[in-house]
């Protein structure tokens, strides 16, 4: 079993990796910046996925591929976004390996030297629009509204578990509109699809808005943007939407007919969300016992721990639970009945409490005998007695409660962290001595005026 | 709109390869050898995900995700393994872009050179097992059951949409076990996981077996596979499950200790698809007019495309239909009703026979006078009319009878290309004169016997 965390007030920074690793979540790989996500990480982050994949879909985008690779070329061709993106990334430069002629072991084969490096690509933008420029003619052909989950590559040099890794999996959509408006209603709606995603299912509240200019996608005219405040004072980038205007169409020349017969530069987006969002839930509700998740992201979403001796009390305790448990079941909870008779009771709550497991039922001989469950949640630490009878009824309350019980926390904690200054000396010092969000003055001067 | 395929007996691979672009299926990309998945092929590649991924977590199995890239020396570790994978690959040599000096655009940075280099996954056994030496180290750890959903790159020469290409999107699983027979049972549980799911879901009937010692996996002890046999009597590899002994074990120094004490070798399985599987499916079923689906793959099972002139018998109809359409759904059907004033009806008859959309639906004006329904099935091109009250009763009998009128033709089609063999020379003359599949006679020299 995994010793204690280090406490947040000591070092939050340590507690969040140890918290990542002991809670069976991800891990570092072999290679350099590249995490293995582990499958109890992979069960929240397939949830999150189908929930997102759902709106997506109810908001009229599909599904695509794209490939991994992208021409250095390709790159180049639009002038903001090579700079952004052209500098730290893993490059492709032979397709070959062979035996070293010394016996010593394989090689790159140097006769296999590409013509042209590929890189592994950092966002889709590039291979997307010189793949549209085969897709759209006319107007008919707008707006297209795509989607891909995939991998990305960017090459850090300071990695951390789930919030920067050289190796990531997100989502990135990428849409094509005929009017300027109609593209910045589209980034706006997607804002705003994450934003109710992350404040919905992962309990996390976010500020929506706009980044400054220097904060910019590479490419883009508007970055929308929506942050969280996690529980060290420092926000947290959880998703972005850019309004991209005609760049990428100018670069690979993407034009539409329009009705009236006229050629028209495409309007575009892109926006996306990663695994990084894992490393949002995790340190918004997370405390010095380990993991807390939100129940409509937790895998397993009740445990049921038999306190026993014996195989006989097991086997009958396991018989008293089989209708309770169909009955969980068909009310849509995930449960997970943890008879291993190679762990004790006290080790398992350990392990569930430190895997953020929402709802813990313990059972006994004793409750057997009086007809009670003992029912403890996560979030609060705090145990009761239930009746047999009302037990799947309490526990449906419970999840609602502490779904709802996270938010108000969270948003809480993000009040109590929000400071509204007037100057700039202020708003300097409260940088340093409290850190959180600060509602300041700032002179936009916007590029564009409609927004 | 498209041309005209080439016929199948004109030329089998041209007409494959039109289909393929012109069902909007996927499309070659600016890089060589990697294809775009286009909306409507990638519809297909989500339902068969959905319903394998189901299938492998009711045996038992979770989801993880492991490092695109893999160190060079790990590929190494294993003998036979390195031989089958080290050579066609992506080779990741340097990690940044810069400036040129000379003002040319963008340049690999010299000076960021990595001290090994990485290869782009052609398949996760070596990263995968380096990661089990530091998960399983007891009895208590196994068996671990793993998936992954991914891409993985090998440098092919001559690629063919979906069927051989650079990279490609597979799942591959990775399982470890405490003993032979537990790891050999599960090889071939997958096998018949693949098996079910390509015969009741694709509708083409494959064929159970063990590869020969030259065709097995490079690394594999016993390589068991599904083939099944496509229109032009060629086979096609669709799945394959490998029992991988104590190879990988041995290779990463993966021990456990046993219920005595004792430290004993991992023994492994891994077994994977591919988006090949959309190539035996476009292959298998479809003719001269364009793709046939089986139902229980169809992205859209229903198209119904309304006859009309003008807005206000567009709108009639629509009314109309609005009640037919709710309660087609309501049965879990997938309807799509095309009223683009864009396109006319021929052109849109077209484009779904080409698509392979099982059944499509006309409706008039004469047709809401008489309270009836103009139904084709795609994989027939038959055409009836039926009483509108029937309709929906109607299409749920004809799309399972599609489902099954599918497999069985293509079963017929196995049967009479399939051919008993009793001496070598008719064995060659018959692969010259009439392809198919042979039962013929083989002599095994099994390396173990227990199979």
């Amino acid at each position: 079993m995994a010793k204690k965390l280090t406490p947040r007030a000591e070092d939050y920074s340590k507690w969040y990796n140890e918290l990542v690793v002991q809670a069976d979540l991800a891990e570092n790989s072999g290679v350099r910046g590249c995490m293995v996500i582990k499958p109890y990480g992979y069960g929240i982050w397939e949830k999150m996925q189908a929930q997102l994949d759902k709106m997506f879909k109810e908001t009229g985008h599909q599904n695509a591929y794209f490939p991994l690779f992208i021409p250095k070329s390709y790159l180049s061709k639009e002038a903001s976004h090579v700079e952004g993106f052209a500098k730290e990334c893993a490059v492709v430069t032979h397709y070959r390996l062979k035996n070293a002629e010394d016996g010593s072991g394989i090689v790159v084969d140097q006769d296999a030297k590409l013509e042209e490096e590929l890189i592994v690509r950092p966002t889709s933008e590039t291979i997307i629009w010189d793949t549209y420029r085969r897709w759209i003619q006319s107007y008919r052909d707008l707006p297209l509204k795509l989607n891909q989950w995939a991998n990305v590559v960017r090459w850090e040099m300071r990695t951390r578990l789930f919030l920067r890794t050289a190796e990531f999996l997100w989502q990135e959509g990428h849409t094509a509109h005929a009017t300027r408006e109609e593209a910045i209603e589209e980034a706006e709606q997607m804002m705003h699809v994450y934003a109710s995603f992350v404040e919905e299912f992962m309990a996390v509240p976010v500020v929506r808005g706009l980044k400054s200019e220097s904060e910019r996608f590479a490419g883009a005219e508007e970055t929308y943007c929506i942050e969280a405040l996690m529980q060290d004072g420092k926000a947290l980038q959880a998703g972005t939407s850019h309004f991209l205007g005609q760049n990428f169409a100018k670069a690979f020349d993407v034009k539409f007919q329009d009705k009236e017969g006229k050629q028209e530069l495409v309007w575009a987006t892109s926006w996306g969300v990663s695994t990084r969002l894992m490393g949002a839930l995790i340190m918004t509700h997370s405390d010095d016992q380990g993991l807390v998740l939100p129940p409509k992201l937790a895998p397993i979403q009740v445990v049921i721990v038999p306190i026993y001796k014996g195989e006989e009390q097991l086997s009958r305790i396991a018989d008293y639970l089989d209708p309770y448990i169909k009955e969980l079941r068909e009310a849509g909870i995930s449960v997970k009945f943890d008879d291993r008779d190679t762990h004790k009771p006290g080790f398992k709550f350990n392990e569930y409490e430190l895997k953020g497991v929402p709802v813990r039922i313990a059972i006994g001989s004793r409750d057997l005998e009086n007809g009670t469950f003992e029912i403890a949640r996560r979030d609060t630490l705090s145990k009761e007695s239930i009746a047999a009878a009302d037990m799947v009824k309490h526990v449906q309350g419970l999840l609602k409660d502490i779904q709802e019980n996270l938010f108000t926390k969270a948003i809480a904690h993000r009040e109590e962290h929000t400071t509204k200054v007037d100057g700039y000396e202020e708003f300097k010092e409260l940088l340093e001595s409290k850190g959180g969000f600060f509602l300041a003055h700032w002179t936009v001067q916007p590029k564009r005026k409609t927004v």
